[in-house]
């Protein structure tokens, strides 16, 4: 069977047995009973929690269904029955013709849950699979029995279950991790003068390619290229900006390895006669440097992500610069911006609740603070950490100096 | 730019121009004057009808707007700004730092809207990108305004922008029909004594790929490979049932040309001592091209898609086989099941309204009735049809004769 995840090294059926069961842990724990993913159609409109536990796809509406008890019930249309049995991650499979009402009304009123955790948050889009019609639909599909007051939002559920990596996750992230330092490395000793942010992307483009990898986030964007002070921050496509001597070059990077995305940034500064960074840069990169280390060190489970967040902004405003737009980090995993409840993010409208959530043990998350130097461009940079029980570990080395580049 | 429709042939930004134009046509037709598109995080929980406004992705909570007016205003996350201003496909950019109601009530209390149009759809999966989190925290974002009150689902606007094709889209889809036939031709040529479903599926697959063509459904199982009558029929990966002489090898295989899905199936006779088919088969092959072809016939602007549906059931009943168990045809675009309404399907729970929705001028339909024989498997075909103002055009030569091969 072809995985979804794409390139060996990661056994689909193994990852969705073991994700399955982890699931079903976490409903013990938090004491929801019944957690039902439902989808139709997920081809054209999937669930971001689907890979989670099924790497097919499912046409008609579809229950799956998980239960503190250890149950694993995949109700779908009669078409798509025979490759979810062949999966065998449900030990139940139930296939209907015309409707699934009947068949999710029996299954439900032999389980008689407490509670039907579904795929809707607020706060966090991965945990937002549920589409509002279908939402209403299941609602309608429900109507007459009591179940459809038993509705409740299986974030918390989710939030968990995307946080707490199995070593096998970690493994996967570690590895694109690794893949994007080389393949960064190898574009900064590409760089000569007059090559533009966009011929850059190409470079870096062509490696990943070459090495058959993935990308983490749209292609046309990863990687995001900034040279000097006048490229555009943010989501950007590359432009025209070229490398000269007296220069900043940042890159924002990532690889997707066996489905698991990386996301690093680094920097060089283009030497003018073969001078080194002037004092804004190297006073703006170190306390980039310290921003993270102090963020790293107070990282620990049981810590609310607004609170990292604060504190390498803290470090940024006590250096005397204006604090950065944007989260300190994010979670990583399947997706880019993975979700997993906790942000290490400040406590905007944006981001909803997850700065007051609590990090969990196993979770990968990004640092990058960013310094914003009307006359060299952002200063930043963007590492990938992973919270262990006693110390959060850096996946990749950290980079600490700004490489000088003499290009002339 | 690179444009998410892929391959050349078919600009973006002339597309994105011409069908947000078509949009706001619709707008002004039905008599809704604001649609909007409400998004976040689109590269992991994307809306469906997002490419048909804007070929990017969206991290932050984003609001599309088109009027009947024709405006077309974005309101983005800062970061996310400079690229959808340069794409130019939207009049009017604003970026938010901290959070998007501000500007979004503003917006709203500008436009003064009579009703604000989501999508929200019970029906159409398509049309359901809206996520029942994000739905409430809209509302939570417009709480104290009366706009909360405004929103209804775009379910109607959204099948009308998806079903009517544009001459580019009918284009691209006539371009991909076209490969596929290609494609499936060879494949008959390749037939050997001994090769299995699953060889077959990987021969078209390589020959896909040798192409640069995209598949319009998950890989692993496009093409569907049914041989003879062991072949478990549906959404199924190809197994290891070999061709023997005296059965059927039936393919249900679509490739994607510039965004466009093909879907399209087509049969062949294993012959035995150079016997043509047995009669049930003949009868039965017969009766499929028939119940085509009256289905095509009564396909016009107008009718319900449950008729047409019910005209090709009652040929095969009336030959005395048991209806299919699925629905006779549908709607084919950016998706292989595309949105738009009308679906040529029973009146079953599943189809929801969809049956009772009239055909619109310039939509691609599937038709694609089977007959079940216990003792030879399914016997299908799948023809792709355009609707026009006049007639119905098969947008490739139709079977209409079982090929015969003799393998011995």
């Amino acid at each position: 069977m072809t995985a979804k995840t794409g390139t060996p090294g990661l056994d689909s059926r193994a990852f969705l047995m073991a994700k399955t069961d982890q699931a079903i842990e976490i409903l013990k724990e938090k004491g929801i009973d019944c957690w039902l993913t439902y989808v139709r159609e997920s081809l054209a409109n999937s669930d971001p929690s689907l890979e989670l536990i099924y790497d097919g796809d499912l046409t008609w509406e579809s229950a799956l269904i998980l239960t503190a008890d250890g149950e694993k019930i995949a109700i779908v249309g009669v078409h798509d029955a025979p490759d979810i049995e062949d999966a065998a991650i449900f030990s139940r499979v139930i296939g209907y013709r015309e409707g699934i009402s009947e068949p999710l009304v029996n299954t439900l009123s032999r389980l008689d849950p407490h509670a039907i955790a579904v795929n809707l948050s607020e706060n966090d889009p991965l945990a937002d699979g549920l589409g509002a019609g279908l939402y209403k639909l299941l609602q309608r599909r429900l109507g007459g029995t009591l179940f459809g007051d038993l509705l409740m939002p299986a974030e918390d559920v989710l939030w968990s279950l995307r946080a707490r990596k199995l070593p096998m996750e970690v493994d996967a992230l570690r590895r694109a991790a690794r893949e994007t330092i080389a393949i960064l490395e190898d574009a900064g000793k590409s760089f000569e003068l007059g090559m533009t942010a966009s011929d850059v992307a190409h470079r870096v483009q062509q490696r990943t390619r070459e090495r058959g990898l993935g990308f983490s986030w749209t292609p046309k964007m990863c990687p995001i290229v900034n040279v000097g002070a006048g490229s555009p921050v943010g989501h950007v496509t590359p432009r025209g900006d070229a490398i000269v001597p007296g220069c900043a070059v940042r890159l924002d990077f990532g690889v997707k390895v066996d489905g698991y995305c990386a996301d690093l940034q680094r920097m060089w500064w283009i030497s003018r006669n073969s001078e080194g960074p002037p004092e804004p840069v190297a006073h703006a990169f170190a306390t980039i440097v310290d921003a993270i280390g102090r963020a790293a060190e107070a990282l620990r489970p049981g810590v609310k992500g607004g609170e990292i967040d604060e504190i390498a902004r803290e470090v940024i405003r006590q250096a005397g610069y204006d604090e950065f737009q944007h989260a300190l980090g994010h979670q990583l995993g399947r997706a880019p911006h993975d979700g997993g409840g906790a942000q290490l993010a400040p406590r905007w409208e944006r981001y909803n609740e997850t700065p007051y959530r609590q990090v969990e043990t196993n979770s990968v998350f990004t640092l990058e603070p960013s310094i914003a130097l009307p006359e060299y461009g952002t200063i930043a940079l963007e590492e990938m950490v992973l919270v262990g029980e006693k110390e959060t570990e850096f996946l990749t080395p950290r980079q600490t100096e700004l490489p000088v580049l003499d290009l002339g």
